[in-house]
């Protein structure tokens, strides 16, 4: 049977992109000098900024990106709200899911601090986080070995799934545009920076950072503008 | 503690709608007479039909629906895939998830006998059946039990719940348009008559069935153009 | 000859609506409570307010209205734009356009002060008024003699419209839920509320503000919301 | 004053684009196999017809292109009823359009011979060319004159563009998919290959063919796929 491993971090990687920052300003440039090359804009930092503040959103859309993430079953679920983009992911129905589960380390915060429907949370005790630990743990070893059962019974991929915990891993291929990323970070990273701030879970936000690091790497002026403007997508 | 309840079944609802099968008739009419009042119109049914057979999508989009749906968590990752749509599930970061878990009774089919990736399944034997009962409900317990330890340990609902497998049930609205849910009801059910066969997994096509019954009733002459057309949205 | 008719305002009128404000309590609160009667929430103002307040977009997703809308082509151009929405508009290939064209009246600002890329307009003078009236009835009766010769001597409407200007009339219904629609008011009303100001062209917030006249009478607390929050769509 | 021209085509260019035939094949492959270097793969065409023929259409989504394109406003008005894109285009109320007018030229069929809701347009006399042509370079030459009299008086171009017909040329960007362009093809193709056939307006088709060309040229087997599926998006 294969070993079961645990991990506490996501894997994120840039498998492509289109664009620079420089296509904002051409397309934003079409609606006053049309056809252009953006070569001959100076102040692009400017215009940028300009549109990121002022809400004019569509010119980011030209720039797109691809990424492959591995990440457990309820950080997707949350993802696949993201409604402008394109997913395809690996499918239990078809595939014997790799036994890798998602268990937070010691560092990630346990304790519900708030009101449930705020949450708010601060760090648990070594006990807390033992039992948590030891929990999912057992949870996994269970659950592995009674998925294992089953297909080995015979029983369907799409049956003998139902047992797997949300925290086990799953990967997909995801394509969005600069502004439904910057969308995706305004919500699913938790800054002081943000003008509309946001408490997303810890694990989306660690898929969240690692895309955004990428994204400002490709577009260091877009991604400026958008810190610029509190976080707040255009 | 919560007594565990074990399903096999799904719950739809129709909570709200909007428009009828001349809505379509009058949105389609504005792009030769203009505004228009549907009442005027014979022959609504060769219209509908018309538009359904040469894919003129657009004036079916007037018409709108609200459902409720509870289904297993494996059920809503595949119902959010469609994007044309509005959800508000469930959230297990906020509430602590009830105990009602899915697990397949005896008339479902459990054993692969194509190629995974073209899943077509066949009855299992009585002793599968058994072995794959087991197994759910025996999972079920194991985490059910570790997710309250953690919880009684005071760790957050967002943490704790890691361990719950995709079978628990959780609950959503859903609101989609009459192309969008056609488009659904193509993909997720398995009909002879489709000239796009599809071949969703049994328990959505629980939920899609659910769904196109009451779809049917409130826009009998949208739903039977649907059904001319093989089954291919428009 | 048909007669000419000058028009110097738009039409929009309420054809269906879906929910009401207390949809969007029941919407989010499946997310803490699961499925309920949003007749037992009290407080629903609290809540919408800050769900407007947070952001929590989704649950206004699923009010839905659909209107009837004259108005000239520019108009319907820059509305199209608006992509999360559903469109059935009058045709000019496959209908002759009636002969009524838009022209503002003398209350119009007419002089543009700012910048051209920062539209700022201010009265015109009499005599400015009188020219731009003018050639807009001199092209508007020209264009409609030659659409109307062409299609007397068997040209096709696809190919004598070409001659149409932006300004003549078209109709249309369209069909948004809250969501898009409080973006679309955010983006189409000149408000000194806004925390984002925008400046649109005048005769699309002549629309938009008899939609949002409409959806404020249909859905009080959540378009007071939107008021509350600065004009900020969730 | 500018010279009027009159064309008698439309301007298609490739500006950027992501992917190539593999990405699809890597898209698709991660249900199955999870994260995949596509050099591995064989067979991608087989792969490749059996996603398009059995419309599994979301791994084409992370194809993308960008174009630049030049055409009349009647043109774009059709264009941008395609809703997964993103548009920047040239604004009459920033920017004095330029006086560039699109006529037919005499191999442009002018004479409706079905019904009016089912275009099918033949060929027209010599003398209906010579009225057509007539009437449309009147219209432009007066409009033109009307226009630029309204600009040099001082009215804004936001007012006086109100007078400029829909065969004005105007300019744009547009981001799409390959599921998406697929979708575009296939509506505004007339294709004796198309299982649902479409009778497009010449002028969009002509726009069609420049893109779908250079979309062949880029993705010829996504392209292939395309056609033997007879013409419909996945």
């Amino acid at each position: 049977m294969a070993k079961i491993e645990f991990l506490d971090d996501v894997t994120v990687e840039l498998v492509d992109f289109m664009g620079n920052d420089r296509r904002v300003v051409q397309a934003a440039q079409v609606s006053v000098v049309g056809k252009n090359d953006p070569e001959n804009f100076a102040r692009d930092e400017g215009l940028i900024n300009y549109l990121s503040g002022a809400r004019h959103g569509s010119p980011f859309e030209h720039i797109v990106m691809t990424y492959y993430i591995e990440a457990p079953i309820f950080v997707f679920r949350e993802f696949m709200r993201h409604r402008i983009a394109s997913y395809n992911e690996m499918s239990a129905r078809y595939k014997e899911l790799p036994p890798r589960f998602y268990i937070p380390n010691e560092r990630r915060n346990l304790v519900q601090a708030g009101k449930s429907s705020h949450p708010d949370l601060v760090p648990g005790t070594d006990e807390q986080y033992n039992i948590m630990r030891w929990s999912q743990e057992h949870v996994a070893n269970v659950t592995w070995e009674n998925y294992r059962d089953q297909l080995d019974a015979g029983i369907a991929l799409e049956v003998a799934r139902n047992v797997l915990p949300v925290n086990i891993m799953s990967q997909m291929y995801v394509t969005m545009n600069a502004r439904s990323l910057m969308n995706f970070f305004s919500l699913r990273v938790d800054s002081d920076e943000a003008v509309y701030p946001s408490k997303p879970q810890k694990e989306i936000e660690m898929v969240a950072l690692k895309m955004e690091k990428i994204f400002a790497e490709k577009y260091p002026l877009v991604h400026n503008a958008f810190l610029k403007t509190g976080r707040v997508s255009p």
